[in-house]
């Protein structure tokens, strides 16, 4: 086993593809874009040791994202050694990725974002990114998705847009990943 | 088995007990005091919908716990059915508290604290708040602190004076809780 | 004199029109838009005690504002017995709306806004007002803008675009108010 | 008339001497000091282009301060030739300190502070320090201080210490400043 994945197996992998997480303002613009991450900022601010690699693979919208994006995140989760990985993400599209990675599930994965910009006096991102770490030191392989306080299997959960939060399932046969 | 034992296996406890995370600043006699909690409140900003119940247990510096406070946190946990515990508590004698309550590992009971008031802007608060919900959900029963980004075993970690961080033992055999 | 108007000597006069100052994001639209104004919970916060009166006039964009609004805001001052005058407002006209209301310049007015949404964690929105409540304390009678730390005469300053920021014009003849 | 005096005719001269405005938590001591000042970053905050000059001339919580101290701040406002002076100070005896300059009231000098620390995410830092650059820049010469929304004359004000906030005095001769 070499040095690359040894410091792999303790490091937690974080990869930002954009959403209202990151999202910042243009007063010259009068309208709102997704910046370069704020994840970063964050972690020094809750004071974590704990090691992490930050990537940024992607700053879009996740409304915006296509199959190709999607391939994109996949690659890179592929690329690495690492078995805890981090993925913020915009919340309406945050399942459909799910999906579109749920066979690199024999790591444990966990999709998180925001409702409200990192940027905001008062948001969910700090929180969120909080818990997406804890849930990725703590449960074994798998997908899954941290929004609104609850760790979700990422099939068993929807966004609810009326409620602007994530729901649970109804009990039954899980929503199926895509098709390989 | 009945209605509140039901209500008890979905909710999470989350036991306030003071520390620095509940710190409030008062002009009028230029000093800082633990103040009634801020959890509610970080909850709502957090905009969590998972079921938590929150109660009130003291409102102390973490130095100025005795062995009589520590028997009222164990017994406000063995006077509820809750399976999932969080404690929010100052980050000097967390440790020893953790030990004392070590009899109660049969439920998942996560510790955690702020090393900067919850008050602050810049504050490790929420991200912390962030973790203990998330480990209480993900991990099997046992005693568990979760600061600096990183889930620990209760028994496992210290606090460094001079580096201000949770910091995890050397490998070797567990430090002992308390002696029954 | 009667109590209304002695009232209104002591009193400052505030006037929300919209602008940066109060935009809020709509995560279920993915943008940004002119909320209800935020002026007061800054009050509030600034433990401000002085006596206020807060009057939403408009809750527009400031690029949006047309010759009907601003008469609108020019009526709402004259309809008022009020010396001391703030008036909220989008920085992109702000110095067009000066000049539409120059014909009340034997009150002190004072506009002013932000560059940063006031719901940022950073923002320059708190001490723009706090910078607007002692210019219209402190001034004689005109009309002012204070942004970028500066109080300006409001007919001897342009936002300039590329700088995103308020400049004084260059020493000579004040640019001119509209003809009436 | 020589460059450094040119430049002070621009230039507002920020003294900052300590106070609640500029107090930080330290964790490892569970105690608050006066810290390095926070000044400069609330105008960066703030996006001021005003041409400012900071000195920090002391780091006292204001109940400790000595008339050695007050001779110093009156001091460094003789050794600069700037005409327009803002001085960050404690809340308890800024009316003290503005008695002890009361003679260099040939200036336009304003004193301000904070009721809660500018670290606190609910502060009146910002909100007065705005104040207190826009009053500096507004008024013909004397001493003022900025608190709670209102500018006031330096001798005509007073501190209660019941409601912690700034309350004019009532009509009739005005507070007398030191004998000299």
């Amino acid at each position: 086993m070499n040095e690359i994945f040894d410091k792999a197996l303790d490091e937690i992998l974080i990869l930002t593809t954009g959403g209202t997480i990151d999202k910042v303002y243009f007063d010259a613009k009068s309208s709102y874009e997704v910046g370069s991450s704020i994840v970063g900022s964050l972690l020094e601010q809750a004071e974590v040791r704990h090691p992490c690699k930050i990537v940024e693979v992607l700053q879009k919208d996740s409304l915006e994202l296509n199959d190709q994006n999607r391939a994109l995140i996949r690659d890179t989760i592929l690329d690495h050694a690492h078995r805890q990985i981090v993925i913020t993400h915009g919340t309406d599209t945050m399942t459909q990725t799910a999906s579109a990675i749920a066979d690199c599930a024999d790591r444990t994965i966990v999709l998180t974002g925001s409702l409200a910009p990192a940027r905001f006096a008062m948001t969910d991102a700090m929180f969120n990114i909080g818990m997406a770490l804890a849930t990725v030191q703590s449960k074994e392989s798998g997908v899954y998705i941290v929004m609104n306080g609850t760790v979700f299997d990422a099939n068993r959960v929807h966004k609810d847009k009326n409620k602007n939060a994530f729901i649970a399932d109804p009990p039954g046969p899980a929503r199926k990943g895509p098709e390989h």
